[in-house]
């Protein structure tokens, strides 16, 4: 019986990243993962710019200068005229818009006064007045200058390949003007039911009979993470029956998900037909509660897991161990924290290995002990403590999903933990 | 200038969940909100059964059998058959399977040995033999038997209105078998881009002009938590061509979000215009950073949000208050922890409100302390330690969304908080 961290460990040693690609237009890119690296010819900002609407001026002027003459052009953003300013100048310039030739700092329009001055008499004796800008702060060189350049360097690697697309990222691609990109295709990944009691959901159900719901929940959990689900439907507990769905459900996808017949019942035949079938059986069963019988074997890059037919044991063994494998076939990148603690931020974790959160229980949680043991529950943010808290269901038998609704965390009771007080922090895996 | 938190407050006081209604089916259900009470008139389990592959026998039979008598009959899950154990008798069952009658308790067959017993001497002198079964264990009255109605009791509220569907649920009503579902339409959300200096992705830029990022970020940010992005393109910074777009907006979608035009400088339009189309402005700034002229203004029930059109601005002020808003208008439940900490299982707050974790700073975090200041960066679970861990990306500049790769955190400085030193612990929204 494998412990839970190794069989994480093994599983992700044995998922080979697909290498199959396709191109997509950026509007339909969302949650996809990118399979090129993405670079400009352009730096961003791609030219000095004001980040505020205000006046631009050379700072090197104010010590020559009490007030600066505001000259009659202005620049908003998307002008694209070249202008210059003169000495003791400054211009009326705009969020985005490009800083003028001899400018390097801007002032906000909150922070200037705007004074009229007489410079001169005209004909018929009438003062000649201008606008002048009166600062009313001390701007330091260069502020609410976006400096070329700043964000991002020309040639740099702008997005890795192995990316998840996100909005930030699409942004990011918008703005570069990347419009077709490179992704990964889908992982396929088939789902099998097997039992004599299961009956498609529309039939009428005889005593004994239950609707194969697992075959919906997993189908949902695999469409949820990006991957194609496809359903095999139901198969009888007859081994030449299994065996002939095991072959289409391998030829037709990349991974295979079946629930029931891997425990050691008589009926439980999963596991000898993956052996006949000539797959190299990697797990037979772990450590963990609910979920024992998890079985996984790989057919050359191809795996297949096989997960208890009870509903809650199909649910952890998918959020456990398959979830991050399929993100790890996906494409998706991996990466770690550096030894030095610094994150690199095109590599992060959180797709291959579950998100653990730290939370108060709110009921004490009890285990066995022998297996590392997953309680459903609710976990939400206390606002006023600033902290997270967890709510267990009240039943966690391993054939109850039915009083999962609204379950959105696990919490984990280590091998030997038996037992965690209400009021104690507690591991809890975010679903 | 109103806070972020009372800002959070009114603008979910100004949504109404819509009231339209669509019937979809289970298999196109993930992540919609349900909008009728499930329920189902079978209890659950619908009959006493086994947890277990074992044998099924009664409790108060231990006393007077030191073993039990196989009977000849087995229970495998599916099967239908009505079966009565006799005194000192047991019946081999598996998984799921229906408990015979006078059975109340089950025991795994690993507890067990099967021993052999002459019962009888056959005409010729030979032994009449059979199975009888040895406990190794004592097992409890009730073990491994799943109790009919023990998950669910029939009638009985199984999945409340308002709920997300997610793979629980949709297991929950497969089970159950609710195949057409009752769930709230998906809000529609349009989206503007204000400004001169825009241009389409696909456009040869000038110097002063820029890709409308705002547009692709925003629709997959709408997408992502299951709205429809409906884009109405770019609109040149000229009121009457503003006010066109926002009639039409206001006409097609629930909501409209406009990015730019919302400052206080000579081309920011977006205020006056909406005052001039007869809107309620409820908010003209907010005390954030990024994203200080954020704008909400309503109309009837028809909610108008303009963000800055800085991109990092745009997508702070989207993620803090805009999801909320649309998640509340979408059906979803948004309920509250009660005042003694009781999670109500099926109306949680993870949808209408961001979620927060607390973090390990990386690197110093510093904010000017006017604003409540947002800071992009990278979380990730540090597992050796069992704590998250925040690095902050480097710039921090309002119109840089170029550095955001990878971003899935917000790091917040509260108005006041101009600094949290590296190594001390931040409050960070998650994305």
């Amino acid at each position: 019986m494998i412990l839970v961290k190794d069989a994480e460990s093994l599983i992700l040693d044995l998922v080979k990243p697909l290498e199959e690609y396709e191109e997509v237009n950026l509007d339909k890119v969302l949650g996809r993962i990118l399979a090129q690296d993405i670079l400009s010819d352009l730096d961003f900002p791609p030219w000095h710019n004001s980040a505020m609407d205000g006046y631009a001026f050379c700072h090197g002027h104010l010590d020559q200068f009490e007030t600066l003459t505001i000259a009659s052009s202005h620049i908003p953003a998307g002008s694209s005229q070249d202008l210059a300013i003169n000495k003791g100048e400054c211009v009326r310039i705009f969020t985005g818009g490009i800083l003028p030739l001899g400018a390097d700092t801007v002032v906000m329009q909150e922070d200037v006064e705007i004074v009229r001055d007489i410079v001169g008499i005209q004909s018929g004796g009438r003062h000649l007045e201008e606008n002048r800008l009166k600062l009313k702060t001390s701007p330091k060189l260069g502020d609410y200058v976006r400096q070329k350049g700043e964000y991002y360097r020309a040639g740099e690697i702008l997005l890795k390949s192995g990316i998840r697309i996100n909005p930030p990222e699409i942004g990011i691609l918008a703005a570069t003007q990347h419009q077709m990109l490179r992704v990964f295709r889908q992982p396929r990944v088939s789902i099998i039911s097997t039992g004599n009691e299961l009956k498609e959901i529309s039939s009428s159900l005889q005593k004994g009979q239950i609707v194969d719901s697992n075959q919906y929940a997993l189908s949902g959990s695999i469409a949820q993470i990006g991957a194609v689900p496809i359903s095999m439907g139901i198969v009888r507990d007859r081994p030449e029956d299994l065996s002939e769905i095991i072959l289409k459900a391998l030829s037709l996808s990349d991974f295979v998900i079946s629930s029931g017949g891997v425990s050691v019942g008589d009926y439980d035949y999963v596991e000898n037909v993956l052996a006949d079938l000539g797959g190299d059986i990697h797990i037979r069963s772990c450590a963990i509660k609910p979920g024992k019988p998890f079985t996984v074997a790989s057919f050359g890059h191809k795996l297949y897991f096989g997960v208890p037919g009870n509903p809650a044991s199909a649910m952890v063994c998918f959020w456990r161990f398959i979830k991050g494998a399929i993100a790890k076939l996906s494409g998706v990148t991996g990466g770690v924290i550096s030894p030095d603690g610094h994150l690199n931020s095109q590599t992060n974790s959180q797709y291959w290995y579950p998100q653990y959160i730290q939370a108060i229980a709110l009921q004490d949680l009890h285990a066995q002990g022998q297996r590392e043991t997953y309680l459903s529950g609710y976990l939400a943010w206390e606002h006023n403590y600033q902290r997270w808290q967890f709510q267990p269901v009240s039943n966690h038998s391993s054939g109850n999903l039915i009083s999962w609704a609204g379950v959105n965390g696990l919490a984990i009771l280590k091998v030997n933990q038996t037992y965690i007080p209400k009021g104690d922090t507690a591991l809890i895996m975010m679903l």
